[in-house]
């Protein structure tokens, strides 16, 4: 291990350029423009997983392309691990907020601004680093690893669960590892155990045929941004409660021995509120801001778009309104089930004087791993050893919804080891990923493999 | 008067083409980019004004310029009555709704398909070609007219008070006349007898200082476009009414006379709800959709902008959330009164999770005009002759600004002559005017003329 941990030392600076190298591809899975980006993109990284001696193969999807390498396989069977990464990026819209281009890395003392720096271009790279220092210094790799890198987790991950059924014999292993979260400050490592699910869709009122002169027709017609805003108005009450029915029968409430730990996190409801440059914070009455992000469900209005938005005015009755909505689910709450109940719910509010055409998203189930299992327990050692610190148990708010999928096709339970700080800016401007994260992700993934294969 | 009937119906063909040229112009006054193409179409209509023997002046303003042009002035005191129109029009957007290009001017049949053709290019051309047919056929025009032709009508004419007041012994007169308005079909002309008046404002909710993760924070948050979709949601009740406190103080109810006439003008509310295209119709209760278009004030949403518009999903909170918002007003409510009540009670509506940014915009009292008077009696001689039939008194919805200041700065009542038909699609894709119209138009103004010049 101390050839691994020096080779990894010795070569941060060349790590930091190629991950630049890797954030330069603006990987926009949402935008159909960048289809060639992502193609690009997973080029570069099939090639790079060879550059490192790994057996490395870009796999085509009916999407974007997903990325298998394979560390050199022994002879015998050998506990085997999945690591699993995305390199496609959120959009990097409103671009006037970015102090520096989202796709030209800029470096400003240890931290790396670029769209997809922490998600999740620069935890991925972590772990092949951790890799490379075992090729690369002829250590013995304890166990065997394949890396599953795909292109369309922002936007769903459609392709990803018929190549894992396609693959399954392949693919199938003890457990998958998974850096896509947060940790809680740069000191303070972290197992994740929970994360939130989500719905998402689209509502669209349509009113009059086309959008009409306001001072000619207004007050005989319905308005669709008026009707849309009282429709989306009645989904949460002054409490912050969702209000479709049904929403929260399947809520599993905290346990007080969960809010005792979460309590013990670092962090205030004062700080939240300035970190998120708000006036006053809100939410569902009778939690906290942490229990709120992480162990409650939402209904966000992630867009809001209806009739004119260009400079200065324009006297219209708009033709039509549109919200982008996703909710946030905790356990046990289903998808399937919250996409009926929302729909309906919306259906029954819809004034008779609109259309409402409802487009359903995509949608992932909440997930929750016992933070006492073998796994579990080797995780929590590989991080005390990379970051010499006792590391915390979390919740997360965010979705992964592929590891369901990977529950479900593959039968392994995921470990959620995940290196971006509070302040990441993930989905936002500015997005950046801590290069001293960066490093002791490259040490805990050498360690996570000497501790996981003991568990066999 | 016959010289000057025929020659105005031997020249249709090159009028159309003429007007056709105009349109061309893509002279949108609210955005900047145009600058170029309002000078250009202003300087065309100078020219154009000088070809037919008037007198004519390109007159630079802070914004877009105003064409003054006067017809060859005789000895002696006569009456001079004053012509206004406006070169400037609607922004074309939704590009894709429109079916030729907006301003490439199409004609099918007698209709003419271009963006300003009936809101006002074509309506203050038809009053240009009446006096080229006095001035060509070296008829005697009874009177002196001024046309004055502005670029900023749809962005609140901000220039033409100044103007007015500057020039105001140059432009004292007997009386304006604007083609702006509409008549109820195409051989039903109209004297315009009431306009609604119009308050705008935009209203602008920040909350986090940047769009967020929706996964990582929302919940904890209060989501902008939800804050902006309830404020703007209790603006307006179930029965269709403003709630903003005393909106309907100073608002003057029909006479059952008034109820009675507009009764009388062709069009049913299933012909209404048919020809907007919507599934039905709704307004404040208790009033015909003909009264809730022309007698009754509104409250009513121009456009909303939140978060993520384009394609696919992105999982934000976003940092604000934006509304377009104008009120028509009815006599005898103040624009002055209504913006101030409206901004208070958005005030007093705004959650402390948002700060709230409200940006004024223009302004326009309601108008109304006794029809038995000389002035609007002569117009009603001057319709029955062009159109060989019965004109019909009308209140209409739209807001035409500067005849308040008309009134103010010159004294002057005006008499509104519209010449759109109900379908003329003003302000939407489409837009159209009518050549039957534009004829009649021309014969009317060559009518009025003479009818005004007896009123002395």
């Amino acid at each position: 291990m101390k050839a691994v941990l020096n080779y990894l030392k010795a070569n941060q600076p060349r790590f930091i350029d190629e991950l630049c190298e890797l954030l330069r591809f603006p990987s926009v899975s949402a935008q159909p423009a960048h289809k060639p980006d992502l193609e690009n993109c997973a080029a570069w990284l099939t090639q790079h997983c060879r550059q490192l001696g790994l057996d490395a193969e870009l796999c085509p999807t009916k999407g974007h392309p997903i990325v298998l390498a394979r560390t050199p396989r022994r002879a015998g069977r050998r506990p085997h691990f999945l690591v699993y990464g995305h390199y496609d990026v959120q959009p990097p819209e409103p671009f006037e907020l970015w102090e520096s281009p989202p796709f030209e890395p800029a470096i400003h003392g240890r931290t790396l601004v670029a769209r997809g720096s922490a998600d999740n271009k620069g935890q991925h790279f972590a772990h092949l680093k951790a890799v490379e220092a075992y090729v690369k210094t002829g250590t013995d790799l304890p166990c065997d690893l394949t890396f599953v890198l795909e292109g369309e987790e922002e936007v769903g991950s459609q392709s990803l669960p018929p190549f894992l059924r396609q693959r399954r014999e392949e693919l199938r292993c003890d457990a998958v590892v998974i850096s896509d979260t947060g940790m809680p400050a740069k000191n303070l490592p972290a197992l994740t155990y929970a994360l939130r699910g989500v719905v998402s869709l689209e509502v669209t009122l349509r009113g009059p045929s086309r959008d009409l002169h306001s001072g000619l027709f207004g007050g005989s017609v319905e308005n669709p941004a008026m009707a849309l805003s009282q429709l989306l108005a009645k989904m949460r009450d002054a409490k912050g409660r969702v209000t479709i029915p049904g929403f929260y029968a399947d809520v599993v409430a905290l346990t007080p021995l969960e809010r005792k730990q979460l309590r013990r996190l670092p962090g205030s409801e004062e700080g939240h509120r300035r970190f998120l440059g708000v006036p006053a914070l809100f939410g569902e009455a009778g939690f906290s801001s942490l229990e709120r992000t992480t162990a409650r469900p939402t209904f966000e209005i992630n867009g809001l778009t209806s009739g004119y938005q260009g400079e200065g005015g324009k006297t219209i009755v708009p033709a039509w309104a549109r919200a982008k909505i996703t909710m946030r689910l905790v356990p046990s709450q289903r998808p399937e089930e919250i996409m009926k109940a929302a729909i309906a719910w919306l259906k029954r509010l819809c004034p008779p004087t609109v259309r409402m055409e409802i487009a359903p998203g995509h949608g992932a189930p909440p997930y929750l791993v016992e933070p006492s299992g073998v796994h579990a327990q080797a995780a929590l050692r590989a991080l005390r050893a990379a970051f010499r610190r006792e590391p915390v148990l979390m919740r997360e708010g965010g979705s992964i919804p592929i590891v369901t999928d990977f529950k479900k096709t593959l039968g392994a339970d995921t470990l959620l080891l995940g290196l971006a700080l509070p302040d990441a800016n993930a989905h936002s401007p500015n997005e950046k990923f801590d290069l001293d994260c960066f490093a002791a992700g490259q040490r805990m993934s050498a360690w996570l493999w000497q501790e996981l294969a003991k568990t066999k």
